[in-house]
């Protein structure tokens, strides 16, 4: 793909493209021949005289359509025969009791390991469900960053499980934080590892048979809001509860096709778009390649000196989002009054961290880690 | 705006716009020049740089956008200071269940009035809520129009209530059997109504004081697939149970603008869009009256001659929804087929009532029932 983007310094008076570089922790950047997609299908989709927003979700159009993006995604993700992949919808916050309410039996005890905001919402709303609807449930902390502001991810000698998890939750990436896991933790043999993978899911290669259950929002790396992904194994389905809402059993929307009403059908097609493009860039072995370059590019600046002050410990470091302060709360400000004018926008930090995020998924071109980083370089010469 | 379709007979081989007339039920037809205005959106939105797909739904674009879209929301439908307008998920459907478990109190009574599929689907859902998650809490079948295949909507006098009802739930159109209410049922006093109007919100004027929640998708007459609205009066959100999942409560979206996570911006875009057209056509009194023009035309030719069996008693026709039979299956199969090939889809009726469902929604253009009906008395013609 040719990238019509002026550079990043001009961007605010616009290129040919208009597009500025957009850094924001998601919703994020799509690819720009996707949009190039979009905007053909939304006004007559493959042909058939309908635009892809109009298209029944009990069609043949729409068939074809979740039929290809499932065998697309699995070819991706390498997801075997035995995982469903079913879209919902409410984001991964509404997973947060959608996992219990269809994992967690009456009496028993979901482990949670917190490494960041995320995950610790996760583990309250869980904690919430049990008291509220599932006699007896209780929730258990394995794990948990919090003593040094969630700047890492816990060995396994870090984490106490209980005696009988029904599973086990972790947050594969931490946006807010800037950590990510290198490795799958060690859960207790036979538990299944329930993952929110919203930030970084394919974003690299990934061994799907280690989990139960993968979850997130596919507006970072999966495409655009709306649609919540599930993969899930099938025997979780089956013995998932059933004295739940209908649409709220993983097993709805494993017995149609997640189509039990009507689907967001949009959101689920640009996953579809999204499958494809990764297809395209060479797979997830060629993506974690080219994520991991287009990070590189802005670790060796903060590497570079001692004016750079990143959060995340080295080995915890996330590819997808980039976390770092400066000396000053002022420095902060002034840094990010200056990367606004060039065109560089969605780069504050969260409060919970103060200073600076940089979030660069999947679709986030190199040119724009280039840019950010000569600007980081440019910055410090400046007020060094 | 001036319609770029070929002429319904020629569609196949496609005018310029190359798009057929889509008669189907939801998701359904948009109105092309909203289809134009995304096509621009989805590539640079207000010349912010970032796509309508890429915004922050923390940033000052989505916060311009929702503002607006509650300020022309609250113009078009009249919705007065003390409601809510809340963009949720998971399709009507999913209010099934998230109604009883807002508004039903423990050993509290919920009646339902029930005018086809969609209203049976409502009442069974809130009993299985009541029965798992409430105890003691019951459903009651104030009325329903079952005993003629729902082709009819009952008077009052047909409708038992309750002693003391938590709420009375309707639905104002009845897609699959055609039918739609032409009056406001007289629930007891200060007992909120509860209204699904999936298939007929802001199709005509409508009095919301009258009503405690008003529901729907979005899919067709307000936008495309990905979020439900919930319009609801202040002291029922108050006084909603809390003993939920915080993302299953009215209060959560209520206090944070329908986004307490990532929410489905897109999809909320597109309301907003619909809200500006449909002031564009002159709100909705003009839109009432082009909507029973619409309908006319084909109602007329059922009423014109026996060849025709419509399905909906005469006083409770359907405005978005035209069902209607032929003499014999054989010669349904033949119409269907042959308007397939003029160009003219999506309208198989759906299994409980068979033959043909003729969906037009506020977007579909009065050219399309003019074909659809100039089509119907050739067909009438030929097969007589």
């Amino acid at each position: 793909m040719t990238t019509m983007h002026a550079p990043a310094k001009s961007a605010s008076s616009s290129g040919s493209s208009g597009r500025i570089y957009n850094f924001g922790a998601g919703p994020s950047v799509l690819p720009e021949e996707v949009i190039r997609q979009i905007q053909e299908d939304v006004w007559n989709y493959k042909g058939c005289g309908m635009g892809v927003l109009e298209i029944s979700h009990r069609g043949k159009q729409y068939d074809a359509m979740i039929a290809e993006i499932d065998k697309d995604l699995r070819e991706v993700g390498g997801i075997p025969a035995n995982y469903r992949i079913l879209f919902m919808t409410g984001g991964a916050s509404s997973q947060n009791y959608i996992v219990p309410a269809n994992l967690l039996p009456k009496g028993g005890t979901a482990d949670y390991i917190i490494t960041g905001y995320w995950g610790e919402k996760s583990a309250e709303d869980a904690q919430q469900y049990a008291k509220c609807h599932n006699a007896g449930a209780t929730v258990h902390i394995a794990g948990t960053s919090k003593d040094k502001n969630h700047s890492y991810i816990p060995g396994d000698d870090q984490i106490r499980y209980s005696a009988r998890p029904a599973y086990v939750h972790m947050t594969s990436n931490n946006t807010i934080y800037g950590t990510q896991w290198k490795r799958v933790p060690a859960a207790p043999a036979g538990v299944p590892l329930v993952c929110d993978a919203s930030s970084d899911i394919f974003s690299e290669p990934i061994d799907v048979t280690k989990y139960g259950v993968i979850y997130g929002g596919a507006q970072k790396n999966l495409g655009t809001t709306g649609t919540t992904f599930v993969i899930i194994r099938d025997d979780l389905v089956a013995g998932a509860n059933k004295d739940i809402p209908k649409m709220l059993q993983y097993g709805t929307f494993a017995k149609d096709e997640s189509r039990p009403n009507t689907p967001p059908t949009f959101a689920i097609y640009t996953v579809g778009l999204m499958a494809k493009w990764i297809k395209k860039q060479g797979g997830l072995k060629a993506l974690a390649a080219a994520n991991a370059a287009k990070a590189k590019l802005i670790y060796d600046v903060l590497d570079g000196s001692a004016y750079w002050k990143p959060h995340a410990r080295k080995d915890s470091r996330s590819l997808m989002n980039i976390t770092f302060r400066l000396g000053t709360e002022a420095l902060e400000e002034k840094f990010l009054s200056e990367a606004k004018a060039q065109g560089i926008d969605g780069i504050k930090g969260h409060r919970a961290t103060g200073g600076m995020r940089v979030s660069i998924y999947n679709a986030f071109p190199k040119a724009g880690c280039e840019a950010m980083a000569q600007f980081m370089k440019d910055f410090e010469k400046r007020n060094g």
